[in-house]
């Protein structure tokens, strides 16, 4: 292979990173791990919802007791919206001729037909674990993995304040995923539009870089200052742990984990649990009230606002971070052309990042096992300093 | 043609079912047919309205004097809008430099140019009918068919309450046409948001069926109890008649005649005659008032409510009814895919009446006449019982 | 070439007409004049906007000293957008990682990198000219030229009140062109909505036309009848200048400076000059609140009241003038097929500016000098008579 063809590949793997589809190789890798899909608290028992992830059709309910199941999106009979059919039991009916179907996706009756169909009729279903207020889902092949690379022991800590929300942003999951694997933009989009006279506030807070890979993903080392040192622990293949101040001065940090799952490959469902040590009964009413506040955030239903007018939300933490986020990512547009960019070495985490990609859709590809990531064996330290910047 | 080829033949067949574009098997035999394209109180005299139909930029407008006319969409000068023009006698001259075109759609008058072209400047013009509330339009080649095989006599009851609705869908026609002619989902579809403990009902109230070609279309029959007989009169190729109770249990049921009419290929206008043999003239002030009410109702105005929220109306004759199937056809898609269904012995309405198109669709293919579909000689005996369900 | 290859050949070209890609000719033709891209007051200092010209996205922003510059849309590094950074002194910094960029595109700092990319790093960048409130940009190839092209006298008079506006409209910009080269639409287009009993008013008012090429552009003569004669100054390739009554009788007329700014091939920026000499203080006054009341109307913002309803703005000059043109023009869909037109004579107009065109395309694909247009050397003679349409 000459260089130029070299280069061609090359290129032709980076127009390839971001597709999800269940025939790409992307698609095949995130579909081998556990991925949220829904959050708890928006599928009551009894009800049923319809969603899309990865470009894939489902129907996400929760049983009368309680049961979580995830099944294909359509009956196969006439082919409408399982979601819009009854709960009944563990089990959902379809609203147009009563065809049911069990939480394997196995139908179990036909009320117009003489038989269930003996087995042969079904419908997608994959594997549901509710953890921390979300409900993942692993779509991929074989035998589900045990769940517990997206266990964080901060997310199981006995009484702590725990928050869900989901976002829906109209752009590829990449972007946001390489926007956390990416420290320097904390010094400029988290000052978006809320700095004056900004320029030599910027050049001081510029941080020194490393990454590194660990067993469960990548660790990533922002150092700004003697006093000012964050580690984010990020978890293969679309998931970010970090920490920061809460409201006050005096509250107990939180613990935000992230993940950024493809609705379809121009849009994305955005998962955040917040996590904080109770403390008194005030602070945790505070707080509590707080995130119960603006747990419906979305900064694409203030697209306009923000793109357009520039009106920005007076709420620091969740919104205006999200926002800022918002704007940088879907900035990009809905799938960013990468093989225009013009990286440089502060972009270090985004080359590892891809680089990781890579080798992992090179087995995929190939055919032989990838990389065995596992939960971290020790929690990754994370150094608390206050006065710093949420990202 | 050995059995692949046969398969993948019918599959083919199956895909083309619902295409009505002019140069399509589907189109010809629609257009070789009355169809209904507007409701007469929406188009008053001496106004323009844009409308498509079957994929073609239309005008429907009322000429001075009431007549309607329904002519090409575009000024074949500079090709704006022919609706934005003025109605003048029966004419219409477009808004853009004043050619007027007469209810034949030949142009009458070019105010800058020298004659009005000899007659050589033409616009398509197609014949209309105005019958029980409802412009109907003949879009096929050579004369048009007797304005025969529409008509009810149910619809011509003298002084019996009449009203006319539209509705215009978001999916394919063939799928609401279906809809009819499957008498199992009145048990589902029709209960879809109103059953809290659901399972027993609907067993008891699967039917027994069957369906009968007619010299004028399919004779379909439900039995659910030896009280409890529906019969619908469908007429070929795509209307529906059929009969419920109306507001009160001592009212006069409602004749309901049905038809869909495709915009385009992914949607559809649905044109409701109601007609309710004058009583009281209580009750028909009542009657009267209800219909009036609920005249511009359209579930797609809903869609977000219906389908996300599953908020459902209040009112269970027009809206409830309509939005039910609305979920139930909208919810397959734009535009069904039927080469992915499982059909079973419940769906021989639909089996039929595929099987129906497809001969009348081979014969136009093989440019020999069809079947001479005829109005039923004597008017189809439709069971009254209460406490039925509407479909 | 037959004669068949000829007429085949002629479609092709009308086909191509409209097209603006940087790559097609009339792109090419557009591209080699001063544009207006912006209006001087919806930038201000220290402020940045995405605009889209001609399929090219772009930065318009303003220097803190009030400079204003036109660049790339997206930020070489990450490609996100480069309006959503700040303005600092003259230069545009990203809201991502902070590149900043000079008014010539140029790259001046990369925080967190070791330089600033010695010179490699830059975005597209555009000369720009401000002008009677408007923002004007060279995007051609080479130096650009003078500005002295779009200027006139009428537009330089000290003291006159001035204003700009702005519309977007959905539909090709050579469809809006051509509508200033049609003097016999004013009869029709704006009389729309306005005339009950319209026919005879329209026979009387139809022009005697004609069409001359100059120096600048094209001159339109428009003869009603002996008391009025109306003439436009048209100068290559997208700009109109009329003039036409104001608001009372007494009232200086105004003259009315169009352009047509493709923002791609279906959706076109028309600025608007409205330039009035100054009279007396109370008449200057309502000239001005007139002026200001009517700055923000687009009739964009209002086409379902237009199309659907009929409903028209009550203000005569500024909005229902738009608005019957928006009819006329929109009213011809997106993108207009010139090839199944039937022209008569009085397009005339139309004919010659086509002519014009093609002949000034082929230049550019030959790669041949076009035409040396210049500015008229003696003011365009435009005879005012009142009760005059505006167009």
């Amino acid at each position: 292979m000459n260089e130029r063809t070299a280069e061609s590949a090359a290129m032709e793997r980076l127009r390839k990173l971001h597709l999800t589809g269940a025939d790409t190789a992307m698609g095949k890798l995130l579909r081998s791990f556990w991925q949220p899909v829904g959050r708890s608290e928006d599928v009551q028992p009894g009800r049923a919802r319809k969603l899309r992830v990865m470009g894939e059709d489902l129907t996400l309910y929760r049983g009368e007791t309680g049961t979580p199941f995830l099944v294909g999106g359509l009956c196969p009979h006439r082919l409408t919206l399982l979601a819009n059919g009854w709960v009944q039991g563990d089990e959902l009916r379809c609203m147009y001729h009563g065809w049911k179907f069990d939480g394997k996706g196995r139908c179990t009756e036909r009320p117009a037909e003489l038989s269930a169909g003996n087995g042969h009729i079904k419908v997608a279903s994959y594997p549901v674990q509710e953890y921390a207020g979300l409900i993942f889902a692993y779509m991929g092949m074989g035998e589900a993995p045990a769940f517990e690379l997206p266990r964080k022991s901060v997310f199981e800590r006995p009484g702590a304040l725990q928050f869900a929300r989901i976002e829906t942003w109209p752009c590829n999951w990449l972007q946001q995923v390489e926007n956390s694997m990416d420290a320097v933009h904390v010094s400029f989009v988290h000052h978006w539009g809320r700095v004056g006279s900004f320029g030599s506030v910027v050049a001081a807070t510029v941080p020194e870089l490393s990454y590194e890979e660990t067993e469960a993903g990548i660790r990533q080392t922002a150092v700004r200052s003697q006093g000012s040192k964050r580690v984010s622990d990020w978890t293969f293949p679309n998931n970010n742990h970090i920490s920061h101040p809460t409201l006050e001065v005096d509250d107990p940090w939180v613990d935000v984990g992230v993940w950024m799952t493809p609705v379809d490959d121009e849009n994305t469902m955005r998962f955040l649990i917040y996590s904080i040590p109770s403390t008194t009964p005030e602070t945790d009413a505070r707080i509590r009230e707080y995130f119960e506040k603006y747990s419906e955030y979305d900064p694409a239903d203030h697209h306009e606002d923000l793109f357009v007018k520039g009106n920005l939300p007076d709420d620091r933490l969740v919104q205006l971070t999200s926002a800022q986020d918002y704007v940088a990512a879907v900035g990009q547009g809905a799938i960013v052309d990468r093989t225009k960019e013009v990286l440089g070495r502060s972009d270090m985490g985004i080359a590892l990042l891809r680089r990781l990609y890579l080798r992992e859709m090179a087995a995929i590809e190939k055919g032989v096992p990838g990389k065995a990531w596992q939960r971290l064996s020790a929690d990754a330290h994370m150094p608390k300093q206050v006065n710093e910047v949420a990202a």
